[in-house]
């Protein structure tokens, strides 16, 4: 390793990788070393196209390669429910559970007024624009359950409610399969609050 | 995710990297996508290059963009020691170490029988050949001190020995900072036999 600019220059940017130390770096610069070259280059493509292909869906602005994402162009999904998501990698959970066949849109972020995030840096006008013209009847508010996400579902609850939207939020309680004894007192406190008859 | 299959395809090749699960390609890949272009691409480039760039030297089979590694053309490395190891990502971790200003051989594995890996399969016969036309005086043998490691190392030993070249090998022993309670029983007797006056 010490014998190669190249080699360095690699780790430097392996290394950038979230959740990549100098160890995985290094295990998987070695990796990239030992792979035939096809396996290695067909990597530094995909990387590439990814820039050069994914762009926002002009609708919802999950990740796209065509105008519309795959979920916004599909005759099946529901047109009549919306569910509001921070990012686009809040959309893939949601799809896994089953549980969701409606639309998505994409904010950029949540409202954070210390970080001087406000409503204007996130797709909020545009997601009232989409509320005036599509035929939206439930909004499901599914930003993440901390102070940013709770804000900015709150602030977009007061906005949605007067155009006669239905504006619900997922549930927040005990994690399925968790166990009582390590839940925070927070979530266990929503949990009671919540509950339910059997 | 569900929308563009550049990203997809991003995943899978993200998913081969050694260590690299379902959740790690993911937060990598959004990563890349996030990033700005010039830092995604930097990465792509940073694996080709590597790919184009980085050969063997051919003297001593470590990684080098030159026809000699660094280490094999630094004029400051004693050209009397030659450290036989098996794979290039061995020689990092001795080089950290400061206590060592030698060559190196690296082999390109350990004799395996079990797996049909046999001395024509190794670099042993160059490795004889620099021995026959270098000034090495030494040959430590720091091949892993594992069943293939340590064969490999009788086995040079038996072939270099006759050349009246002295042949050493790492001493095998407690790891410094190491807890005795916890050190395995092969360890501990090998330790126990390499015990030094104080």
């Amino acid at each position: 390793m010490e014998s190669a600019p190249a080699i360095r220059i690699l780790l430097d940017e392996l290394e950038r990788l979230p959740g990549i130390g100098p160890k995985s770096a290094q295990r998987m610069a070695y990796w990239i070393l030992n792979a035939d070259t096809a396996t290695a280059l067909r990597l530094a493509q995909a990387i590439t196209d990814v820039k050069q292909q994914v762009r926002f869906c002009s609708r919802c602005f999950n990740y796209a390669e065509e105008d519309y994402c795959e979920i916004c162009s599909s005759p099946k999904r529901d047109q009549t429910v919306l569910c509001v998501v921070s990012e686009p990698r809040d959309i893939p959970p949601i799809e896994r559970t089953g549980a969701y066949n409606g639309l998505y849109h994409v904010l950029g972020g949540a409202l954070a007024p210390m970080d001087g995030i406000g409503p204007n840096d996130l797709r909020i006008a545009e997601l009232m624009s989409r509320l005036g013209s599509e035929a939206i009847q439930e909004v499901v508010i599914a930003t993440n359950p901390n102070i940013e996400g709770e804000t900015t579902a709150a602030y977009l609850a007061r906005l949605i409610k007067p155009l006669d939207i239905t504006v619900t939020r997922p549930a927040s309680g005990l994690p399925v399969g968790g166990d009582l004894e390590f839940v925070d007192e927070v979530t266990l406190g929503r949990a009671l609050e919540g509950r339910r008859p059997l």
